[in-house]
């Protein structure tokens, strides 16, 4: 079949997985690579669901007392010298603006990897006195980083983001909007993105360049691999020192804030590929697929057909993100495979046989099941059948990553568990940074995080040295 | 009075209109300058505008059956180089990325100043047959040209815009479009922004470097300078040609695809400040207005006052953007001024006797008229105020660039116009590039655009040579 081509002509994520990705992302224009190695286009069908992406989480940070503003681009070499740890973790994949107007610049200028630096420089200036405080801003931007390896939306020089950056008179107030942004990250990946996370703190090794702690959310992807996919980070008075952000607190004594910075990034499109997607294509889940129903029209030439296509079309379009594909130069068999790898949760079909009996007919993406249901019910319908293949596919997911998490007391039990069940290794850990490294060398896996709950797994020493240890880590392989 | 200083401290627009306007755009706290050189922070009162301005657009693109895409930042210098016109127009403006992750690039990279070169790299690369046009994309992104003069919005080295890129079958098809974007840059700077504007074709010497035709949008501020405000370009086939946009047509032959591009920025900002802005600041037009509303708690701790307030914000939040201003650190009369400056249409007051009299009061930011009105009737009343208020501050910049427009048939009354009453002239023009040079070196005024309608002036000769002329044409001095 001519019809069945295309999707098979994604490798099967089994046979394997990182060309079933890249299949997956081509074959369905969500990328295509830039001219410039590491870059990438954004195409119209990833792009709008990016900005369901970024309306639900902008919702919540607005909802949150948070505003949006713009920074620069460019960011002055002295400037991002003046915080030590930041400017170690980041000058190695600076991006240089050195000639500018067709003259050599008397400083260089960075392109932003990360806006700490920038924005801190004008806090400094806008902050006098503690009623200025809490600063809670953030903006929507491109950042670029030189990355020797990269993936589309995985790893790319430059990616698009968000990212807030927070000023507060105490440490504890800015601890709470670091955790609060955290929450925010969770509920949104999971109850807008259907994608379940491990919420928990980064280790020193892992933590961001200049914080005192990183947050992180932890998703897994179908391959066992883990996706870091959103961080918030207490940075303490570090920027504030650094960069002269002090008020006359209520005390009237001058004090330095503390700040907060946190971000999500076109990252996690990559994240809703590989942990919803299938060998058939991607699977978008509702709340942020671009279309969330398409109408084919089964022989379309006869009477009444497109017409009736375009009546449940009407019927839809003010709920739904709906389209009808009326197309003619494709077959309806090629229509079925183009909307399945495009991972369109509900596909509706309507043909003579439906109209005659005042029905349309429905199939699922998540379990392909097909139904046949009166016009009249038609928005209950879709919308109770999106409601459900939410649910169903956080619940997949869920259940999968349970499957993919192992616990392991011992070297040798962490690595047969990471070769037989690629996922999470969840042990106990001594917080040495020795420990760790070793970890990442015999096995490969880093830690991800450390939830906040100190989970009991059946064992109380570090599963590196056997030295008695407190802390319960999630261990993986990693993208 | 110290409640008024902050508002008096703006220099009168009649004294130093320059000044005026750096006042009220860093007073009302809507931009501060970068510590590089020609860079602006937006702040968020300025962002959250701009955020709405986007929405009113992007709304348009997308009904016209447009999509978002994202390209990248970076350029290698070669494609910049492909079409010859473009490259000479933009190459001196261009700041260079040369080095990344640490090492001398082999090929230099240009921030865009625009992104025509790589997406036609792009575009040659996707296209193949008629069936695949039109590609009608845009995207929402940052650009950086290297400017020598700067001021916030008006004119800045990085600036946030919008850039569609469409392709077309044919030369006419990619003309409608052409003109079907500067027909929405109209009604939304109108109907939206309430900046009136003349609509119509740039000369050669001003069009886009590299296209067939650029069309603009352009308005007035109150000092008689002209802003461009939108250009819409038809580039024919001169970047088919330079990337190899081609495809198989009709006749299964291999053709050029025609190609426009359009675009607003930023610098919307600066004209909504010009226009409309009076010696207390900032007039906000309802639709965009962060805050359409500011109620004010007189009497603040008169029991029910605060509680009165909240009450009225209850009843405004779900239609309008609304604040209440409770806080105890500044006065009412700082408060009155505060949202003056800010440009807020409607103060909404309550007190103590509003209260007993189940009223409110409210005044008008554009008439400063103030009136009372009951309780019960305060959505209808918001609703229609806003609404007329509108419409006032449309005909109100109608009015103004009416009475700044003079029609004039030689040099002498050219120059003399410009001098008594600084704005637009309208005149004949013989077309030569030779007239246009002199009118620029003898008045500094530019042409601006030629109106479609071949408006009858009471002259058919050019203002500068004299040679019998068909094209009436608007000049002035522009920012």
């Amino acid at each position: 079949m001519a019809d069945s081509k295309r999707v098979s002509q994604i490798t099967r994520m089994e046979d394997d997985f990182s060309k079933w990705y890249t299949d997956v992302i081509l074959k369905t224009e969500m990328v295509d690579y830039a001219p410039v190695k590491g870059f990438m286009v954004i195409r119209p069908y990833a792009y709008a669901m990016w900005e369901l992406i970024q309306a639900a989480f902008d919702k919540e940070f607005k909802a949150t007392g948070h505003q949006n503003m713009y920074f620069p681009l460019l960011i002055p070499e002295s400037y991002l010298a003046k915080e030590k740890e930041h400017v170690e973790g980041f000058s190695p994949e600076v991006a240089w603006v050195t000639i500018g107007g067709g003259e050599e610049l008397s400083e260089r200028l960075a392109i932003r990897p990360t806006s700490e630096t920038i924005i801190c420089s004008m806090y400094a200036k806008w902050l006098n006195s503690y009623r200025d405080l809490p600063f809670l801003y953030n903006q929507w931007a491109n950042v670029v980083r030189w990355e020797k390896t990269t993936r589309p939306f995985l790893r790319t020089t430059e990616f698009l983001w968000q990212e807030g950056h927070t000023l507060h008179e105490t440490f504890d107030e800015a601890q709470e909007e670091t955790l609060k942004i955290l929450e925010i990250y969770r509920r949104v990946c999971e109850e807008v993105l259907a994608i379940p996370v491990i919420v928990g703190q980064k280790s020193e090794k892992e933590k961001f360049a200049g914080a005192h702690a990183t947050y992180s959310i932890e998703a897994l992807m179908h391959d066992g691999q883990a996706l870091q996919s959103g961080t918030s980070h207490n940075l303490s008075d570090h920027f504030a020192k650094a960069f002269g952000m002090k008020f006359l607190n209520r005390e009237n004594q001058e004090q330095y804030a503390f700040s907060t910075s946190w971000g999500v990034s076109t990252r996690l499109m990559g994240g809703i590929i590989m942990v919803h997607g299938d060998n058939s294509g991607l699977k978008a889940p509702p709340k942020i697929a671009p279309i969330q129903a398409v109408i084919l029209p089964i022989s379309l030439h006869r009477e009444g057909v497109r017409q009736a296509a375009f009546g449940l079309y009407d019927m839809l379009k003010d709920d739904f993100r709906v389209k009808v594909d009326d197309s003619e130069q494709n077959t309806t068999g090629w229509k079925f495979n183009e909307y399945e790898m495009k991972g369109v949760p509900i596909r509706i079909e309507i043909g003579p046989r439906e109209i005659e009996n005042g029905q349309f007919a429905y199939v699922r993406r998540d379990t392909g099941e097909k139904a046949l249901a009166p016009i009249s019910a038609i928005k209950e319908i879709i919308a109770s059948t999106l409601d459900d293949m939410q649910n169903r596919m956080l619940e997949s997911a869920r259940e999968d990553m349970a499957k993919k998490t192992s616990a392991a007391y011992s070297m040798d039990a962490f690595k047969e568990a990471l070769a037989a069940n690629p996922g999470f290794i969840k042990a106990k850990w001594c917080e040495s940074r020795e420990c760790e490294d070793n970890i990442k060398e015999m096995t490969g896996a880093t830690l991800r995080n450390m939830p906040f709950e100190n989970e009991d797994i059946g064992s109380e020493t570090c599963v590196c040295c056997g030295r008695e240890a407190k802390r319960t880590a999630y261990f993986a392989r990693a993208y």
